[in-house]
């Protein structure tokens, strides 16, 4: 369960992180390096952290053939026919709320604490599209409020998981149902531009 | 005793994360993220380089907690009364020390080489503000002179602990004597707006 | 061998961490800092996703010491005498090569498989560069199409490392072939100018 949702998340991922790089000037080689860091890099930290070597697209090579591929793909279809540019954000939802997922349940299956368990959830949907953005000279979007709810879906998907089982033994389903809140939330926010309160848009004292 | 430094230097490295999110246009989840990113990001590079896995706020969630609850508690206050610059600095520094020593004694205590001991220091007092900057689009403090002898004062602090030790037998007193160090080194170095020499601040060669 | 060519690697590599500094105001500390990020990024990437901790620069210091002379050295003499730019490239260029090479070689002597070996070779090679052009704001060469083939040229190397292997059983002579095609790619982008197809230098839709 967890091995699929991962392929599905590394694909989606892929194409984010090509689309990211429309307009940066960028190769189709660094279209590959962000489609894989995009892909692995919320699974690569989760690993490390929870001490889980070698990290999970070493052990298994298909995922570094399904992100290449990907990329390859969007890239030359996304020349021909340009995106909507929300497709990178629905795009990024999908991968955002099958990355925590599966990041909470390998958290999960490794013993760790429930605060440990929704953290990397979170860690594991979020910091792919981190590390794009910073390569692309974005402020992330995980920072930014006008991208509505981004890590608080996250949040609220990992937190649900956690809760429901407690109560029922069946984690697949509760792994279904999360998946559904995080997407809702996200795309839901997307759609009615929810946002949380800003921290002070318009600082008094000027930086030193 | 490093128990209580990392506790001490996550609480303080969690506010300047907050503190650096102001006017960057963050929500409250993202200023979490920073805060979170700020407490663990050395701590988390050091025990990745050592071998120590899982890492430290893997092990014990109360980090986690800790962080968590410092960062929300610093938003809603910075909120309703705004911080002057000069607390990120001296919070900063605070972290700087803290964290510089709690990364060079766990390097002792895992029986690295002096010059490993040093380098952990340093790497866990700087890291995670590095990573701070970096997300939020600033140049790295520890890169800029103006910010004065930031890394340095780690630097300093850490080969006061290796050096120390050579004598001393009690590494308790020598982590609070090299602390001191840094944080004197520190503080010094903003009031009296010491650098080190510059380079090149006027490139002679275009850029290509 | 490897032990050799990653030495070799470093020091270059801190040349260039060094002369990235130049006009960006970085201290002498920052500037080893730069070198050192620069020098070691790939390889501790690396030798964390294969599970081979603790990394090659904690198990062995003479790395650290090799880092942080040359950047030094580099240092002072860039102050008296400052380099073409065209250093920085060439530099890079050596660093390159080495670093792929060393990747790779490691991965293969962990027994994984082809695709990683590849993919071990590419991320060693460009990840310290990446990280140091994040630390100085640049949009990390890696992804820039101006700089001319960067890590297709790892690639090709890292490619070239692994069929070789399967028809020649002297990893050594492999590895030095391996080294002068990613060198000979690199070095002729860099001299006549060849590029990857760019992604949509002029998007259609404006960013959200």
């Amino acid at each position: 369960m967890r091995y699929i949702l991962e392929h599905f998340g590394v694909a989606v991922a892929a194409v984010t992180g090509v689309l990211a790089a429309r307009g940066k000037r960028v190769d189709l080689f660094g279209v590959i390096v962000l489609a894989v860091v995009t892909a692995f890099g919320g699974g690569t930290i989760r690993d490390l952290c929870l001490g889980s070597a070698p990290v999970f697209w070493v052990q298994d090579p298909r995922f570094l053939l399904n992100a290449v591929v990907v990329a390859v793909a969007t890239f030359f279809v996304a020349r021909l026919h340009p995106f909507p540019v929300t497709a990178l954000l629905v795009a990024d939802a999908f991968a955002l709320a099958l990355f925590t997922m599966a990041g909470a349940e390998k958290a999960l299956s490794l013993q760790a604490s429930p605060g440990i368990v929704v953290a990397m959830g979170v860690i594991t949907g979020v910091a792919g599209g981190m590390l794009r953005d910073a390569l692309t000279g974005e402020v992330p979007l995980v920072l930014r409020t006008q991208i509505y709810l981004y890590a608080t879906a996250a949040l609220a998907g990992a937190l649900a998981f956690v809760l429901l089982n407690c109560w029922l033994p069946d984690v697949r389903t509760n792994m279904i149902a999360a998946i559904v809140i995080t997407l809702g939330l996200r795309l839901g926010a997307i759609r009615w531009k929810v946002t949380l309160p800003e921290f002070e848009p318009k600082p008094d004292t000027p930086e030193p």
